[in-house]
């Protein structure tokens, strides 16, 4: 088995858990929130910084890599890891997430999907044998079989009859997985219905995936609708693998995540806003490219021992944000990244420690929850 | 004196020397090239990857500090080094290169020359006080007079009237300067007539200047015409006090101007030209963005031992800057400091040895002087 989960500690109170994630490229404490590296690098950063600021596993994405620069080449390059001189573990999804995101230019069939590159327009088939043998080509060490993220709002019987054909697929991926040092996940779907996410889980749980994904969430829905739908969800999925929940990453949704037994976390948001000038601290977000923080010669976040925070003031990163010099994203995607590594390190010690309710009480009388979305 | 230049060894077939440029931020040994950071940073570096790669000196632009964010910001924030997070030397130019080559958007009078800001069209005057005061703010560690950068071609007249100019405003900068801890250098004009070169060197030696630069030359003239130039002129200038050639950054001319006794260079093309894919090697110019690079799997330049070729292919490389990724453009330009950062090393020991004609007999095999422009 290349990936298994240890269980090390459930809170008493709440669904939240910690454990070890075991992958061929080392251990990742969960719960763990994975940068995203679209296009084999997480947008400004080396891989140096990553580890530096604790990073331990990233993601990929399979649609990017497979138009761009392709998954020959990558296997070619010896796979993703050495391509990208990165040493940690990583994750795929299957390039189904993008692709269904195209709208009008994808076209859905039980054999697979077809649509035009968003670069050049060129037509394209992604069935689930096929995402299988990109992800193995590119190597990583988890891979995610080929779902259909639904649109949201969907009615009912559009929902039975993806999540249906999903599990469909889910089967086809784990015919055709060959590759002995990666694992593939299944991943739950089943829109806002609670028994329809129950159907979804059931029926994936039965094919015995190493590890499970939820997703279609987060896709514009309320929060309370998502959190309902990880209530009704996780408990049906197996205590002794890791769950990951995609596509999301504000420190509410984390936290909120992590009490429903969520192990796994991705988000584009943080890098995205970080490059546009807004940082994530303990108290908000707080936009440095704004006019106020011109002559601030506080670090982003008072406090913080990041690279960024120790050496360089909001001013001077405001100035680099205006002046579209690159080493201002570079220093507020540095920053985002640790904060959210450090808030989930947080996590996982009070889970430790028997003290998530506190953490998480104390989390919720600071923001309540509307603030962070 | 808070800047001086001790002579170590001098070439005994050719004007090349090694030296030491002792500043109030560290000795850097010479020659030198200093990387440009035009608006408090070296596009795309951290301030630790320029001390890894070498740089012990960097130059910055008055006219765009000046501009944005405001020197006076710069100030508050304890100096350019303490607001860009650089703990090594900086040597900030006068202004006067930017503002003259507004063309149009400015006008010159003997008190000094009004001009109009690229950034928004406000109305602006810079005279040789004001150049001082703005670079005192800045802090750096080496500043520069006002000059005339004349435009090429120009007349013999207009030329007499600009190097005049520029001697008596070159006056009036060491009367307004007052920091202990910077030094104010001179620069020789003359435009390409070498009587007119040596009048403007004699002028500004009399001045006693603790250092001298070389301007208003590679401003599209030939390279014969340059180094015919620097041969008149060098030789003017006193053996103890540092020679800057300002705006050269290419192979040969770091060569040819070392040859003829030149200490410190700066230029933005070799980090330019890596923001569009195109690499140094000791071979020539590579770019890395061309197609024939997407398989190879080589680094940048074979045998190189800078991070970016220790730990990348060209294949990769190519892949990030097609993609738009600023990895890419970090790992080019970090490499292209490097090897000029190497080569200005490769020089310095060779006159330290005794043996630089023998190098630059070497490079000149190799390349032809054509080459490299």
């Amino acid at each position: 088995m290349p990936v298994r989960y240890t269980l090390l500690k459930e809170c008493q109170q709440t669904g939240a858990r910690a454990g070890i994630l075991h992958t061929p490229h080392g251990d990742i404490p969960t719960p763990v929130f994975m940068p995203v590296g679209t296009q084999a690098t997480v947008k400004t950063m080396s891989p140096e910084e990553l580890q530096e600021l604790g990073a331990g596993i990233i993601l990929s994405n399979t649609y990017h890599l497979y138009l761009r620069p392709g998954h020959e080449l990558i296997r070619e390059a010896g796979g993703l890891h050495a391509f990208m001189h990165w040493d940690g573990a990583i994750l795929t999804d299957s390039g189904g997430f993008q692709v269904f995101s195209l709208g009008p230019l994808r076209k859905i069939s039980e054999e697979g999907v077809t649509f035009r590159s968003h670069l050049d327009g060129s037509e394209h088939f992604l069935s689930p044998e096929k995402a299988v043998a990109i992800q193995e080509a590119l190597g990583s060490d988890i891979a995610m079989a080929l779902d259909e993220c639904a649109p949201y709002p969907a009615d009912r019987r559009y929902i039975q009859d993806s999540l249906e054909r999903t599990t469909r697929w889910a089967e086809r991926c784990l015919q055709a997985h060959r590759r002995p040092d990666q694992a593939l996940f299944g991943i739950v779907q089943g829109g806002m219905y609670e028994d329809l996410r129950r159907e979804s889980a059931r029926q994936l749980v039965a094919l015995d995936f190493p590890g499970y994904a939820i997703g279609g969430l987060s896709v514009g829905e309320p929060a309370e609708v998502m959190y309902r739908m990880l209530d009704v969800t996780v408990p049906l999925l197996p205590v002794n693998k890791a769950r990951y929940l995609m596509g999301v990453g504000t420190l509410d949704y984390l936290i909120e995540g992590v009490k429903r037994g969520i192990d796994m976390f991705d988000c584009v948001l943080p890098t995205r806003i970080a490059r546009n000038g807004t940082v994530l601290t303990a108290s908000g977000y707080l936009t440095v490219r704004n006019a106020p923080y011109a002559g601030d010669f506080r670090p982003l976040e008072e406090g913080c021992h990041c690279y960024a925070c120790r050496n360089y003031t909001r001013a001077y990163i405001r100035h680099l944000i205006k002046a579209n010099e690159i080493l201002g994203l570079r220093l507020t995607t540095y920053h985002n990244l640790y904060v959210l590594v450090r808030f989930m390190r947080q996590i996982r010690e009070s889970i430790l420690a028997g003290s998530f309710p506190e953490l998480y009480n104390e989390f919720a009388a600071r923001f309540g929850r509307k603030e962070e979305r």
